[in-house]
C-alpha cells in the first residue's frame, strides 16, 4: 500500500518538496534542505520550529503545541514544525528567526565617496527659562533662539511640537535640534545626540536597511530581512492583481512592509545603540510597483496598458504618514521613478554606481524578474525595462530556487572534469540563477547544448528518458534531499526567454543610439544576481555582448550605496532628479524591430 | 418608614436631584427638569431614552433593555432611563439625540463683511489621457497642466497623490482642483464641484461649528454639540489635571474632540448636501488648553506657574493629523495663543468684533471660567485674564445650572412686582448664569442686600431660618421640581468673588494705560454669557463701569465669527499675527496694586 504524496512550499524560500501524507512539517522542511530551528531536536520542548501555514490541511493543533505557543502566535494560527503533520498540499511561511542559516541578503555594495551635504544639520540651543516677567510661550522662545543662530521662519511639524515643552524641561532648556533644509526642525534631542539616517532597498523579495552616522557618513550598522509582501505575491504583477482584487489590500501591503521596516529600525538601533530619535532621515528606494506600494499609491495603472507611474518625480513627506517610527518630524524622500517598469531604484543605482559620471559609452542594467538597462552615450540617456521573468530567481526552473543555502550556485564541465559549488558548501538542495546560469554556459560550451537549446550528445550525466533528455547535476545520493537534481529542456528554454529579452532590450537601446556592441566601453552590472554570476556564462549564452572581460564591472547593490548616497548628499538629489528630466525611455513595446531583435536573441551562436 | 435619598447627576446640563431609592432614571431626569425622549411614554418599547450612567449603582439591565438597545450599545453601557432604577448616588451622561430640548447653544454672532481673500481657490483642468507614445507619469501630467495655468512647483501631499489616479481616470482627466496658497493641492474633485470651509469655536463647554462657501463667504449651515471632554472635567483645570494624572490621557482628550468634531462635520455635510471632500480647509479657535487638547500639544505647563503655552503663534497643519476627516490634503489653522490663559479664541473674537478695527478707546471681553479682557487705547493694546470662576456657568450656587430649558435667566423685583423668566418658559428648574446676576441686581436695587453681599430686610420671598438667609425665587409649588430654588448668603458671595476679578482685571488694565473708565468709548462685551445677561444688572453689582448703555455693545458669539472669517481671508490671518505681535500681556499676578484693586472691587457700592 502507497500513501498519498502531498506538495509542501516554503516560503520564503520558495523550496518544493513532496512527502507522504502524514509527515511532519520540520521533516519535510528538512528534506527541501531548509533546516529549522529545533533546539530540543523536534521533541517539541523548545518552541524554536515556529512555522505559519498559508495554506493547505494540516493536523489539528496538539497539547505541546498549546504549551509552548503564545496566546498570541496561537491566536494568529503558528504551528510548531516538529508537531505538526502534512494532510494535503500545503504552503508554508517560515519566519526569519525559526531559520538556521537566513537567505542570503545581498547588503555589500561598494560605497561611492560622496561630498557630504547632508540635508539635517544639528544645532545646539540653550533657552532661558520662562517667569513670571517672561511669559512667552515655549516655541516663541526657540524660534528667537533659532534666529539669533541664523535661522528664521523655520517649521515644526506638529508631532514634534507634541515633544517640545516636556523635552526643554527635560534637558534644562539645553537641547540638540536636527535642522532640515534649514526650515524645519525634525527632531529634539538631549545636547551632544548624534544624528543618524536610514537607508533602505525595498526589493520585491527583499529588504536592505542600512544606519547612516549623517556626520561622517558612515554605514554604522546594516540589516536585511525578506519583503513580508511576498505572501501576497511572489512579483510585481501578482501584487498588483491582490491590491486590485480585495479592498484596502493596497493598505494591507503596505502595512506589512511598513511594519518589516519598523522591525529593520529596531534590529539597527539595537545593534548601533542609537535611539529612534536620533534617526532624522530616511531614503527609500524601489521599483516603481514597491515605491507605490510603500507610499500607499494606487497601482491599478501598473498593471493596465500603458503602465504609467501615479508619481514619477522623486517625493519627500514624513515619515509618521506612512506608519514608520523614526525621530518626530523625520522626512522620507523617494528618487523620482522612470516609468511603471524602471523605477527610483534604477535612479538609486545608476548614482550609487557613480554610473552617470563614468565618461564614455556605458551600460548599466540590473536583472530581476523585470531587467533595467540605461546606456549612455554622448550626452545622450536611454533607458528601458526588459520582461525578463523570473528564471534567474530560481522561478520556473525544474530544481530551482533562490540563493539560499545549499543553492547550486556554480557548474564547472571540461572534458573529464564536473564540478558543483552550493551556497555553504553544503550538499545541494536545488539550484540558483548564477547555478542555471553557469550550467546552461557549461553545456553550450561542452556541445552537448545546440543552437535550438535541445539536450543531446554524450555524458556520463545527460540520460534520456523516453523524449525527455536531462542532464544530472546531482545524483540521489549527492543531493542532500535524497532525488536528483537536474536541468531539463524546459530549464534552458526558461533561460533562453531571459537572457533573450535582456538582450533584445540592450539591441534596441544601441539602435536607438546608432551604435554598435562594441561601442560599450564600460558594461556595469548591478544587483544580487548580476554580482554573483558568471560573466564568461554570461557571454557565453548571449545574454552579455562579447566584449573584453575588463569591460565589465559588478558593482554589488548600487541600489543600496545610492540610497546611502542620497541620504547625505542634496547634490546627490539634485543629480537624482537631473537623471530623471533627461532620460529617455524607450518602450520596447512599440519599437517596430523589437519582435525582430528578440526571435534573433533567442538562439544561441 | 423613610427610604434611602440618593443625588443623581445629570449631565452634560449639570444639573442634581435627589430621589429616593429605586426611583426610575426617567422620572428622576424629570423631577430635574431635564426632558428625555420617551416616544413610548416609559414603557420601554421605543429605547430613545438611553442614557450612559457614568458611575453608581442601578438595577441590573432588563431582559427589555437587552431586546431595545443595540448590542454595541449595551457592551458601551447603555440603558434606557426608563427600566433603570437608582440603587446609590449616581451620575449620567445623557445623549444629545435623547434630550428633547437640546442645551442652548449660542451659534449667533454677527457676522462682520469681510473681503473675500480666501486661501484655497479652485482651479479647473483637463489633461490629455497617457497612451504608448506618452508614457508621463499621472502627476507629471497634472504637473504641466498646473505649471501652464501659471501655478508652478505645486505640492500634493501623500493622502491626495493617493487618490490622483482613479481621480482622473473617474472623471474622464478633467477635474477641478482645489489649491491652496498657489503652492499646494489639496483636494481634487469633480469639474465645478464647489469649495467649503469648517470653522468651529471649540469651547471648554460647547461647540459651535460652521460650513462656509468659500466663494460667496456665506454660511451654508451650521452645528451645536456639547465638548465630550467634559465627561473629564468640566473646567481646564481639571482636564489639565486628568492629563496629567494618566497615560495617554492628553491622545484621549483629543481623540473625543476630533470624534465629535468629525460628527458635526458629518451633520454640517448632510445638511447642506456636501461631501467631506469638498472641505478644503478648517479653521479652529478655543483658549489655550482647548488649543493644546485639539493639537496634542502638553498641557502640563499650563497648569503650573508660571503658566505658559507650549505654542503661541499661529498654526497650520494637514487635518489628518488629528484625524479630522475632510478633504485628504485640507489644512488646519488655529490662530495664535496669547498667553496660557488668553487664547487663540480671545484673537478670534477680536477680529470677529471687528474690535481692533475700531477707532478710539475700547473694551473687549469674554466672560467665563476664565475671562479675558482687551483695552485697546491709543496704538496700545493690553489684555489679561481673570480668574472669575464658574459662578456665571451656574456652577458653585445652590440651585445653578448651565442654560438649558428651565433655567431661570431673567429676575425683576420692584416693590411689589416680582417676576422670574425660564429659558423655554416652562417651570423652574434651577438658575443660570444671568439669572443669579439679575437676582443679585435686583435684591440690591431692592437694598435687601448690603454692601457686603449680607441678605437682610423685608420681603415676602425673604426667609430666615436659624442664621440662614434665602431668597425664594420658585417656591417648592412654584418650580418645576417639587421643591424650592432660591438665592443663599454663599450663592451672593460666588458672584461678588466673579465680579471683582472681572471688575480688577479691568482696572488693572486701565491703570496700565493711565486712563479711567469714563475714558471707554466702546465696551464689547462677547459670548455665550456675555450676550444673554442683562447690561444694567452687570452695571449694578459693578463687575462692568458706570457707562452710558450705548457704549455697550453685546456682540454674541464674535470667536465663531472670527473664525469664519479666519477661513475667508488671508489678511484676516495676517491680522491675527499682528494682534498676537503687538498685544502686551499685563500678568495680573505679578501686579503690586492687584489684591489691593480687587478687595476694593468685592464690596458693592
Amino acid at each position: 500500500m502507497t500513501s498519498q504524496v502531498f506538495t509542501v512550499k516554503l516560503q520564503p524560500s520558495g523550496r518544493r518538496i513532496e512527502v507522504p501524507a502524514g509527515t511532519k512539517l520540520l521533516d519535510a522542511a528538512r528534506l527541501a534542505g531548509v533546516e529549522l530551528v529545533a533546539i530540543c531536536g523536534g521533541e517539541g520542548s523548545c518552541g524554536t520550529c515556529r512555522v505559519l501555514p498559508i495554506e493547505g490541511k494540516l493536523s489539528p493543533p496538539t497539547l505541546t503545541e498549546q504549551g509552548e505557543l503564545s496566546p498570541e502566535d496561537l491566536a494568529a494560527g503558528y504551528r510548531l514544525a516538529c508537531q505538526t503533520e502534512v494532510l494535503s498540499d500545503v504552503s508554508l511561511d517560515i519566519p526569519a528567526e525559526s531559520l538556521t542559516t537566513p537567505q542570503r541578503l545581498q547588503l555589500e555594495g561598494q560605497e561611492i565617496p560622496t561630498e557630504l551635504d547632508p540635508l539635517v544639520i544639528p544645532a545646539e540651543v540653550e533657552l532661558t527659562p520662562p517667569n513670571l516677567g517672561d511669559l512667552r510661550a515655549d516655541l516663541s522662545r526657540l524660534d528667537q533662539a533659532l534666529s539669533d543662530h541664523g535661522f528664521p521662519q523655520v517649521r515644526f511639524s506638529l508631532g514634534l511640537l507634541g515633544k517640545l515643552s516636556p523635552t526643554l524641561r527635560l534637558n534644562g532648556w539645553k537641547v540638540r535640534l536636527a535642522l532640515r533644509k534649514s526650515e524645519e526642525v525634525v527632531a529634539i534631542l538631549a545636547p551632544g545626540s548624534v544624528l543618524f539616517g536610514l537607508a533602505v532597498d525595498v526589493g520585491t523579495t527583499k529588504l536592505a536597511a542600512y544606519l547612516v552616522n549623517l556626520k561622517t557618513g558612515r554605514t554604522t550598522a546594516q540589516a536585511g530581512a525578506m519583503n513580508p509582501q511576498i505572501a501576497f505575491g511572489e512579483d510585481v504583477i501578482s501584487r498588483i492583481t491582490y491590491v486590485n482584487d480585495h479592498t484596502g489590500g493596497g493598505e494591507i501591503l503596505q502595512n506589512k512592509l511598513v511594519d518589516a521596516l519598523n522591525g529593520l529600525v529596531n534590529e539597527l538601533c539595537s545593534a548601533a545603540g542609537v535611539a529612534q530619535d536620533q534617526i532624522v532621515e530616511a531614503v527609500i528606494v524601489g521599483n516603481t510597483a514597491m515605491h507605490h506600494l510603500f507610499t500607499g499609491l494606487p497601482v491599478r495603472q501598473l498593471g493596465e496598458a500603458p503602465y504609467v507611474a501615479a508619481v514619477g518625480s522623486s517625493l519627500e513627506f514624513p515619515a509618521s504618514q506612512v506608519g514608520l517610527h523614526l525621530a518626530p518630524g523625520a522626512y522620507v524622500y523617494l528618487p523620482p521613478n522612470i516609468a511603471g517598469y524602471v523605477g527610483a531604484d534604477h535612479v538609486a543605482m545608476l548614482l550609487g554606481a557613480g554610473l552617470y559620471q563614468v565618461p564614455g559609452t556605458v551600460v548599466g542594467l540590473d536583472i530581476g524578474t523585470n531587467t533595467e538597462i540605461s546606456l549612455f552615450h554622448q550626452g545622450r540617456h536611454l533607458s528601458c525595462s526588459c520582461a525578463s521573468g523570473p528564471a534567474f530567481e530560481g522561478a520556473h526552473i525544474s530544481d530551482g530556487m533562490r540563493a539560499a543555502p545549499g543553492a547550486i550556485e556554480r557548474v564547472r564541465l571540461s572534458g573529464e572534469v564536473f564540478q558543483v559549488h552550493t551556497i555553504g558548501g553544503q550538499a545541494a538542495v536545488g539550484i540558483c540563477g548564477s547555478g542555471i546560469l553557469d550550467a546552461v554556459a557549461e553545456l553550450l560550451k561542452a556541445g552537448l547544448i545546440d543552437m535550438r537549446g535541445v539536450l543531446n550528445g554524450e555524458h556520463p550525466r545527460l540520460r534520456t528518458n523516453d523524449d525527455k533528455v536531462e542532464f544530472i547535476l546531482a545524483s540521489a545520493e549527492e543531493s542532500g534531499i535524497g532525488r536528483e537534481i537536474k536541468v531539463t529542456r524546459k530549464d534552458i528554454n526558461e533561460i533562453q526567454l531571459a537572457k533573450a529579452a535582456i538582450r533584445a532590450g540592450m539591441e534596441i537601446l544601441l539602435l536607438e543610439a546608432g551604435i554598435q556592441d562594441d561601442d560599450i566601453q564600460h558594461f556595469i552590472v548591478a544587483g544580487a544576481f548580476g554580482t554573483y554570476l558568471d560573466l564568461g556564462s554570461a557571454v557565453t549564452i548571449g545574454m552579455f555582448p562579447n566584449l573584453p572581460l575588463e569591460r565589465f564591472k559588478q558593482v554589488g547593490n548600487a541600489a543600496g550605496s545610492g540610497a546611502r548616497q542620497l541620504l547625505v548628499s542634496a547634490r546627490q538629489r539634485r543629480a537624482a532628479d537631473e537623471i530623471a528630466r533627461q532620460v529617455e525611455y524607450v518602450e520596447l513595446a512599440v519599437q517596430p524591430d523589437f519582435m525582430k531583435v528578440y526571435m534573433a536573441a533567442l538562439a544561441f551562436h
